[in-house]
C-alpha cells in the first residue's frame, strides 16, 4: 500500500516546505485561464443545440446571442477587474459577498460556487471527451469510461501537489491557443477567397418555429461561455509585484483572448452555415470544414481536449481551497483544512474527485446532459460577487468611486437577469437540482457552524482547572467491574491490571446459553478462586442490554461518589480476517458504553486490556 | 427500526421457548418433499434442452434417460433408508462421512452440501419463475427481480421462526401433487382415447447428430431430478414415535412419488412428441397440450411455481443447521451457533440468502444457467454419505449387514459414476466453479479450525491463576500518558480520571500545526498549570506515529516495571452525523493502540474517558 502510494502521489513533505512560488503574467494566463478559454467549446456547442429545432432561421439567429453574451462578457470583466483592485489578498464570491451582503450571502455564493467547480470539472472532462471523440468517433461507445479517466489523471495530479501541476499547464493553454487561433484566421481568409464558391448549403427546416423562448434558452446555454472568468480575481497573491496591476493586464487579456475565440468561432461557423453530420460536435465541424479530415483537423481536437481537461484541473485548485476557508469559518468539517503528506487539502480533493464522479456516471459522460445545471450556480456567484462590490464601493468611497460603483452595479444587474434568464429557462432540463442543492449547502453550512459553536460552549473550560483536577489525589476507591466470556489468559491478564488499580474487583458473566454456565462456574472455582463472579441472565440471548442494566443496578446499590470503571479483557487477533471468526463483544460492549450517557451522575470510564493473539 | 423488525421479523422469544414439535407422516411428506418432488421441473427441463439440439432422434432418447435415472432414484432411495435406521439422530451427510471416512470426506460432504443447498434455493427460485412465467410471457423480462422477491419473502418467513414455517409447506405441496398427478391422469387417458387422432407432428430436424456425449449430458443433467432426496434421512428425529418407521415409510412413499411424477412427465413428453413454441418450460407446453391454454393450465403452473419456492426453504433449514453444526465443530466462525431472536440460526440465513442472492444476480435469474453448477456437489455428497454407510455396516455388522452393506457400496458405486458423468460432461459448462469452490472451502474449514485451536493453547490458563490475579494487590504506581487537543473539559475530566489513579501523569501534544502551539501552551499555563504537557513535533502532519514513538520513548526512560496506560479524553457526539465534523482522534489512537504489540514488555492499557456532548 505504501509504495504503491509514495509512487502515485509522491513521499509525503514536511510541513516547512510550504512557499509560493510567484507567477509570471505569462504563467499566470496559463494557470488561471483554461476554464474560461476552454468554455467556448461546449458554449458554441450549447447555443447550436439549442437553436437547431428552429431550422435555418434559429441558427442565423447564434451570431446575434454570441454579440450578446460577448457584450455580457465585457461588462463581466471590467467588474472583475475592478475586485482586482479592491481585494488585492484574492476576492472570491464568497470572501465578496460574505464582507459586503452579510453570511447568508456569502454562504449562498460558497454554496453556488462549490456547485459550479464541480460542474466545471464534470462538464469540462465530459466535453474533452466530445472533442476527441468527434475525430474518433468509436470513442463514443466509451464516454463515461474515458471522462472518469482523466478524473483520475487529474485527481492524482493534485493529490501530488501544487508544484507539479504549474508546470504541466503551460503547453496545453499555449497549443490550444495557437491551434485554435490559427484555424480561426486561416477560416476567415479562405472563407473570403472562396466567398463566392461557397457550396449552397440547403436550407435546414425547422422542427419548430424560432420563439423568444428559443432564443432565451440559446442565450442561457451560451452564457456557460463566461465560466471560468472569475479565476484571476481569485489568486491576485499569486502574481509576480507588483500583483494588482498584473493580474488587472492578465485578466484584460484573458478576457480579449476569450471574446476572440467565441465570436470569432461562432461567426465562422454561422457564415459557413456549419451543421455537424452525424455525431460530432459543432467546433469539429468547423474545423473538419475548414482544415478537411486531415492531421491538421486532428491537431486542433487534441488541443480541445487537452485545454478542457486542464480546464478540469481549475476546480482542483479552487474547490479545496475554498472547502478549507469554510472549514476555517466553521461551516465545513475541519478536516478539510487539514493539509495531506504533500502539502494539498486531500480532503477537498477527494470530496471533489467523488462528487465530479458521480455527475459524469449520472449523466452518462454527456455534457449536453450537464450544462443546464451549471451555469445557474455559476451566474449566481458573479451576481453576488457583483453586488457585494456596489456596497463595497459605497463604503470604501476611494478615486472615482460612483464610476466604479456604476460599473459594478452594472454588472450585478446584467448577471442578475441573465441567473434569472438560466434559472427559468433551463428550470425543467436540470437547473432545478442546482436550484435545490445551493439552498440546501446553504443550511447545511449553518447547522454545522451552529455544531461547532454548541461545542465549543460546552467544553468551554471556565476559570482554572487546575484545583479541580489536582485534587483529585491518589486516593481512588472505583469499582471496576470485568466483563468475562470465560476463564483462559486474556481474562487472568485483565483481572491483574484490575487489582492493581482497586480491589473493588467485580466480574460479570451474561448468561447467554445457560447449558454453559455450570461449566464456567467450576473453572472460575477452580482457576480464579476469590474473584468475585456475578452471572446476569440474559433470556433473550443478547449481550449488551443486561450487562448495561447490571452496570445501572451496580452504581444504584453503591451511591460512594466513586468512580466506576468497566474494564474490558479484549483478545486481538493477529490478522484482519481473523476478527471474523471472534465474536468481538469486547468491541460491542465499548461502543455500548460510549453511547451511554451518564446515569445517575456516575462517569463510566473504559478500560481496554489488550491480548494479542500471535498467528 | 426496532418497530420494523418487529412487524417483519416478530418480537424476540425468550431461550426457554426451544422445543420441538413432533411431524406425523403427512406433515412431515409435506415438510421435507417439496425440493424432492419439485426437481422434475428443471430435470425435465434440462433433458430436453440437452437431447432437442439432436433432433427428434435426440428426443427420443429422453424415456430411456428417464428410466435409468428414475433406476439411480430406486437405489438411492434403498441407500437412504438404510442410512434412517442406522443414523435414528439424524444422519447428515457430514456426521455420516466424517464419522466413517475421517474429517476431510467429511468436510468435502459439508462443503458438497453447503454449495448444493445454495444452488437448491437458486434453482428452485429461478425455476418456479420460469414456470410462471410461461404462463404469463411478460414476465420473463423479470426474472432476476421475481426471483429475488421470492427470495427475500423465504427469508423473512426463516427468520421470524420455525413454527410458522412449517404450517406454511402444506398447502402448496398437497396442492401440487393433486394438481400434476390429476394432469398426468388425464393426460394418460385423454391420449390413448385420441390415440388414433393424434397430430403428426412434424419431425424435428437435427442441429447435431445424437452422440454419446449428448446422451451423457442429458443424464447428468436429469440427475437433479434427485436432488432433495436426503432430506427426510437428516430430520428423523423430528418424526413422531416409532420416528425410524415412520422416517422410513415417509421415505418410501416420497420415492414413489417422485418416480411417478418424473416418469409419468417425461412419458407423456415424448409420446405426445411435445415441443415448446417460443419461451416456454416443456412442462408448460406438456400441462398445455394436455389441458388447452385455460384456468386449468394456469392452476397447474401455478402450484409449480408454488412448490418451487417452497422447496427452496429446504435449504433454510438444512443450510443454518449445518453451519451451526460446523461451527460448533469449529469449522466456522461461531456466530453461525448463536440463535437470534426468534431462535433460528440468523447468521446462517443471511450468510444463504445472499449467496443465494448472488447467484441469481450473475446468473441472471435463468435456472438453465444455473443448473450445470448443481447435481455435481449434490451427487458428491450422497456418493460420499453411501460410502461412509459401507464403512458403518462393516464396523457396526448386526442384522443382514452384508446385505446392507451390499445395497449402499452399490449405491456408492452408482452415484460415484453419475458424479463423474456430470462432473465430465458438464465440466466447462459450469460444474467447473462448483469443483473449484468445494475443495477451497474445505481449505478454509480447515484454516478457521486450525485458528481456533491456535488461539486456545495462547489463551489456556494453566494452573491456578487466583494468586497471580490477587498478588498484585492495589499498591499500583502506574504512569498514564494523556494525549491531548487543546485545553477544554474533556481534557479537564481526563486529566481528573488519571489524577485519581495515579500522581504520575503526563499530558501529550502532537503539534501538527505549529502556528497553534504558542496558544496553547499560554492557554495551558493559565488554565491547567502544573500538569506536565509534552509537545510532540509532527513535521508530516501524522498524529499517530509521532504519538507512537512517544510512548516508547517514555517506556524506555522509564523501566520501572509499572503498569503503562494511555488515558484519552473521548469527545462523545449526540448525533452520528457529528461525528463527520470532529477528527475522531481518540478512535484513531485507540485502533492504534490495540493493534501494537508489546513494546519492551510493556502491556499498554487503553483508559477512555468520554465527554457526552449534548446536541
Amino acid at each position: 500500500m505504501h509504495i504503491l502510494r509514495n509512487l502515485l502521489i509522491g513521499s509525503p513533505l514536511p510541513t516547512g516546505d510550504t512557499k509560493e512560488t510567484r507567477l509570471s503574467k505569462v504563467q499566470a494566463l496559463a494557470a488561471f485561464s483554461p476554464d474560461a478559454l476552454s468554455s467556448i467549446a461546449y458554449a458554441n456547442q450549447e447555443i447550436f443545440l439549442a437553436l437547431v429545432a428552429a431550422g435555418s432561421a434559429g441558427l442565423s439567429m447564434s451570431f446575434p446571442i454570441g454579440v450578446a453574451i460577448t457584450a455580457l462578457l465585457v461588462l463581466v470583466a471590467l467588474s472583475y477587474y475592478q475586485t482586482i483592485q479592491a481585494y488585492p489578498s484574492g476576492g472570491g464570491s464568497y470572501i465578496v459577498a460574505r464582507t459586503n451582503l452579510g453570511k447568508t450571502a456569502g454562504l449562498t455564493a460558497a454554496s453556488a460556487l462549490l456547485v459550479g467547480y464541480t460542474l466545471t470539472a464534470a462538464v469540462s472532462l465530459t466535453a474533452g471527451v466530445a472533442a476527441i471523440a468527434s475525430s474518433f468517433p468509436i470513442l463514443w461507445n466509451y464516454q463515461t469510461e474515458l471522462a472518469l479517466f482523466f478524473l483520475g489523471v487529474i485527481t492524482l495530479i493534485n493529490l501530488r501537489g501544487a508544484r507539479e501541476t504549474g508546470t504541466l499547464m503551460g503547453f496545453p493553454v499555449y497549443f490550444f491557443l495557437a491551434s485554435f487561433l490559427g484555424m480561426l484566421v486561416f477560416g476567415f481568409i479562405t472563407s473570403f477567397i472562396t466567398r463566392s464558391t461557397l457550396p449552397g448549403t440547403a436550407l435546414l427546416s425547422p422542427t419548430r418555429p424560432l420563439t423568444a423562448i428559443i432564443t432565451l434558452q440559446a442565450f442561457a446555454a451560451g452564457c456557460t461561455a463566461l465560466t471560468g472568468i472569475e479565476a484571476i480575481s481569485n489568486g491576485v497573491p499569486a502574481f509576480k509585484t507588483p500583483e494588482v496591476k498584473n493580474a488587472g493586464k492578465t485578466l484584460l487579456v484573458m478576457a480579449l483572448l476569450m471574446a476572440i475565440l467565441f465570436i470569432g468561432s461562432i461567426g465562422l461557423t454561422q457564415y459557413l452555415r456549419i451543421i455537424p453530420q452525424g455525431q460530432e460536435t459543432i467546433l469539429s465541424a468547423l474545423a473538419r470544414r475548414i482544415l478537411g479530415s486531415n492531421m491538421l483537423y486532428v491537431i486542433v481536437q487534441v488541443s480541445s481536449m487537452l485545454i478542457l481537461v486542464v480546464a478540469a484541473n481549475t476546480s482542483y485548485s479552487g474547490f479545496p481551497r475554498l472547502a478549507a476557508i469554510l472549514a476555517r469559518d466553521q461551516f465545513l468539517p475541519n478536516q478539510f483544512i487539514q493539509l495531506g503528506d504533500r502539502l494539498v487539502y486531500s480532503n477537498g480533493i477527494f470530496l471533489l474527485a467523488s462528487a465530479t464522479a458521480l455527475l459524469i456516471i449520472l449523466f452518462g459522460g454527456d455534457s449536453h446532459a450537464l450544462v443546464p445545471l451549471f451555469a445557474v450556480g455559476v451566474f449566481l456567484a458573479f451576481t453576488l460577487s457583483q453586488a457585494g462590490m456596489v456596497i463595497h464601493w459605497q463604503r470604501a468611497k476611494g478615486h472615482h468611486w460612483p464610476l466604479k460603483l456604476a460599473i459594478n452595479a452594472f454588472g450585478a444587474a446584467a448577471t442578475g437577469v441573465a441567473t434569472l434568464i438560466i434559472a427559468i429557462s433551463r428550470f425543467t432540463e436540470g437547473a432545478w437540482i442546482s436550484l435545490l442543492v445551493i439552498p440546501l449547502l446553504v443550511l447545511g453550512f449553518l447547522r454545522i457552524e451552529d455544531h461547532y459553536k454548541t461545542t465549543a460552549r460546552q467544553i468551554a473550560l471556565k476559570g482554572n482547572a487546575k484545583s479541580a483536577v489536582r485534587s483529585a489525589a491518589t486516593s481512588s476507591d472505583m469499582r471496576v467491574i470485568v466483563p468475562v466470556s470465560g476463564v483462559h489468559r486474556g481474562v487472568a491478564e485483565a483481572l491483574q491490571v484490575a487489582y492493581l488499580l482497586t480491589s473493588r474487583v467485580k466480574a460479570a458473566y451474561v448468561e447467554i446459553d445457560p447449558d454453559q454456565t455450570e461449566a464456567l462456574v467450576r473453572q472460575w472455582a477452580k482457576k480464579l478462586d476469590g474473584v468475585p463472579l456475578e452471572v446476569i441472565p440474559s433470556p433473550y440471548r443478547s449481550l449488551i442490554s443486561p450487562l448495561l442494566d447490571f452496570l445501572d443496578f451496580e452504581d444504584a446499590s453503591n451511591r460512594d461518589g466513586q468512580l466506576a470503571a468497566v474494564l474490558l479483557p479484549d483478545l486481538v487477533p493477529a490478522k484482519w480476517w481473523h476478527y471474523l471468526l471472534h465474536n468481538n463483544s469486547a468491541r460491542l460492549i465499548k461502543n455500548a458504553l460510549l453511547h451511554r450517557r451518564r446515569h445517575q451522575g456516575y462517569q463510566r470510564v473504559i478500560i481496554d486490556v489488550p491480548f494479542h493473539l500471535s498467528d
